[in-house]
């Protein structure tokens, strides 16, 4: 990747050499850890860097099942396989176990130290573990000191819980997690209770010594609520903390369309600002009906929720349906009111005029430049097949490398150029607790879908986006909810699309 | 303003009404708290946010000297303008002077109140005071709660400072502020001590009751070596902390130049990627060889400091030269090595070929599309002159708000855009330790030094910046250091231009 093309990422390239960032996971088990790992990859992979997890307790559960299926099953009540997912497994008072552990735990770092080394260009690898005591950090931190030669590249990231409602929901979705799948849940969360217990007995959150040692740390307590620093300054790890600080889990939908069929949309013209068509029109008004309905649809599922929390707001092992619901404490804070409704459009007429119809005293309306179309340069208002025809370098060129062209002339941009205009985009939607709605351009919706959906580099420029579709974002206590809408003219409805992602992709 | 042309701030309005946010600073005295309230005011006005500063102090001392002038001062050895600036006007343990401090600060939370209340755009009101006591806390609390009748805009910002070095320093700069100046200086040091002990016998860091009424915090620990939130969720407050979290004191050097004349401005066509002409390559290779030499000088400088410390890194009195060194404990950590030097240009050939001269082996370049020159859309490649005669309309109104008026076509941008589009470079400035030449576009460097030299919004559109002149921004523990220099072209020199700030704004 040249560093023409990432130029737009200010300090992509720190001093000579590409920066490189370890991540070092530290927390009580069923502390959101593994949650945050894959939201912070999502985020930094989709900010053109390689960021990668390394599962401590992934490996833990191949290495056994792997003796297990080697038959060197240990003579006990347990297989081997089923004994090291046991809470007897991790007694902090067994020096045999303790070490079997730290060994699976500098296997996974030097699975990690191998990755990192290999990487020509800047890179963030993350050890996802418990890292709970001060003993296991050090034997972290002299292998790399070993290995690396610094400890300049780490940065511990801890998640602290104290909230009682969140931490007993985590504790009920370990129950579905690979340790415990497919047995008696009491037993289960008896004995993940235990394994907590032994965790908490040896328990040293981050502080002190990491301190007089002068190790980067970030501390995220309660989801967010609170959070610490501890000497952030490299590049990376500042990127990692702002990601950080705009957090929440709250129950919100983030909605994303195009415009309508502009005339210049018609005529296969691209980049420039454009009216819509008719066309273009009634997808406008069918859009105001659509998201109206969907935000009754809303409303209504909050009051019944309202009502339903009125009787009972504690957690019911009977009710499936009630249990889902209390399960997230979190979600229900966002229940108490109606949310607000944001529409954010491009300053393009094609997007303004598709907003045009929702009335200003039901929804916060704002034009932001940040989400006005990518930037055609020259080519601005020529079709596909005329810039083929009249420039075929450039049209070759881009079609070759999508993500890293730019196109030829005054504010030309590539969709690396757009990822990094729209990142404060996606942080503020990560900060928002209302609803939003963004009205803007297809490469803009590609590059915010690719964000959400965690797609890889060339996934992103391959991506076939079908016309007027849109695209409905729900985040979840295990990720995101994904729907697709499909614009019908006919009748001037969206609707739901199962399984979109597969078309996304035609081979 | 309208909201069409603040759009690309995202979010500058939020809900129906302007967001308001209420900062109160908490800590003891010489936490530098006043130099953190002058950078955020300057930064979130160069936002374009309405920020203003009250400072307790400042009325205190306002009052006695009203009180002194009219000749109420007290039987006492001093008089009650003196007696207000000395230590025993702190004691804690006094219920009639710690009724007389809370009067001051209500009055001047009133003013902040008022102040606010009177805005109709985003704005944020600071309270620059000690409030170290739960008890102040308290009454600001409930003052503002009956005020505003909500404490939602509320955040707290505490600065600690657990280094004594640091601390030693702050002392020392105490003893020229308004309230010792002119005293005897061990006189003065000894009474301001004895003020902080008082302060000290009452002060409760934020923490727990914060907690408990959930009012959001934000606390800065040894200049940024930890920072804490607590509850940060606003738009504003979120701005505030990512500001924050970029922060240091290392001494170092911010060179911001133009790039060389292009063929395009030889003929006074803007916007336009244009390459360098004769005069311009001159202009270039006289900009290596000078920013070569203050590199040197540098080097030296810190040679020299290394050696000095080799043999007293401790405060000396009677060393005046070596005093001012030792004062600043931060500003040494920078002088144990070499600094990197980085070159950001723009991504525009005008620039790109400016910075060819300068070796990529001691100087690490990088072009960012963000410094780019403001998009004049379809005014590029135009004079002014042939837009006055073509675009009498657009001529005029963008002579009339140059700040707000967005050049019209695809990609036009306004001063307010450009502001949004450099607030990345901003924070990564601030962020950076090592020394940064930016050659980027008189747009970009009008807009840039707007920030660091704390322009209205006003001064922003109407400063004139000499041609080929480029400017040194050297962030000192008090302020900035500024400083201009002209390009000479019939020696190939650039010379520091006293007073400089007096040119940009000709009558």
């Amino acid at each position: 990747m040249g560093s023409s093309v990432l130029s737009n990422l200010p300090c992509a390239k720190e001093a000579d050499a590409a920066p490189k960032l370890l991540i070092i996971m530290v927390g009580l088990p069923a502390r959101g850890k593994s949650y945050i790992v894959r939201k912070l990859s999502r985020y930094l992979n989709w900010l053109q860097y390689e960021a990668r997890v390394f599962n401590v307790g992934e490996r833990r559960r191949a290495e056994a099942h792997v003796e297990q299926s080697g038959e060197k099953a240990e003579e006990s009540h347990l297989s081997r396989g089923q004994f090291s997912s046991s809470a007897a497994f991790f007694d902090p008072t067994n020096a045999d176990l303790v070490s079997a552990r730290d060994q699976i735990a500098l296997k996974t770092l030097d699975e990690l130290l191998n990755w990192l080394s290999r990487q020509d260009s800047s890179s963030i690898g993350i050890l996802d573990a418990t890292n709970s005591t001060q003993e296991r950090r050090q034997i972290l931190l002299s292998h790399i000191r070993r290995k690396r030669g610094t400890l300049n590249e780490v940065l511990f990231i801890e998640t602290c819980c104290f909230d009682q409602d969140i931490l007993e929901h985590n504790f009920q979705l370990k129950l579905n997690g690979p340790d415990y799948r497919g047995q008696d849940p009491d037993e289960a969360l008896r004995d993940f209770r235990q394994r907590v217990v032994f965790y908490e007995k040896s328990y040293v959150p981050l502080g002190e010594v990491e301190e007089q040692d002068k190790i980067p740390y970030l501390q995220v307590i309660d989801v967010g609520r609170k959070i610490n620093t501890h000497l952030i300054q490299g590049y990376l790890s500042s990127r990692v903390v702002e990601y950080m600080l705009n957090f929440n889990l709250s129950e919100r939908q983030i909605w994303i369309f195009s415009g309508g069929e502009s005339i210049d949309d018609s005529a296969g013209r691209i980049g420039r600002r454009s009216d819509l068509t008719e066309n273009g029109q009634r997808y406008a008004a069918s859009l105001v009906r659509f998201i109206h309905g969907e935000r009754e649809r809303w409303e209504k599922k909050r009051q019944s929720h309202r009502t339903q929390n009125r009787d009972s707001t504690r957690f019911s092992v009977d009710d499936p349906t009630r249990k889902q619901d209390a399960l997230h404490p979190q979600r229900h804070k966002n229940w108490s009111c109606p949310l607000d409704f944001c529409i954010w459009t491009s300053t393009m007429p094609q997007t303004t005029q598709t907003a045009l119809g929702f009335c200003e005293k039901l929804f916060t309306k704002l034009q932001m430049k940040t989400l006005d179309d990518l930037n055609a340069g020259d080519m601005a208002g020529l079709t596909f097949e005329e810039i083929a025809t009249s420039q075929p370098a450039v049209y070759t060129a881009r079609k070759q490398h999508k993500l890293l062209y730019r196109w030829p002339g005054l504010g030309g941009e590539c969709y690396v150029d757009l990822i990094s205009r729209l990142r404060p985009v996606i942080l503020e939607l990560e900060r928002r607790k209302d609803h939003v709605l963004l009205v803007t351009h297809r490469a803009v919706v590609r590059v915010l879908l690719s964000y959400f959906l965690d797609l890889r580099r060339d996934d992103l420029a391959e991506m076939v986006i079908p016309k007027n579709w849109g695209f409905c974002l729900k985040p979840t206590p295990y990720g995101i909810d994904f729907s697709a809408y499909s614009y019908r003219p006919e009748s001037g409805t969206f609707c739901l699309e199962p399984g979109a992602q597969n078309k996304f992709f035609p081979s």
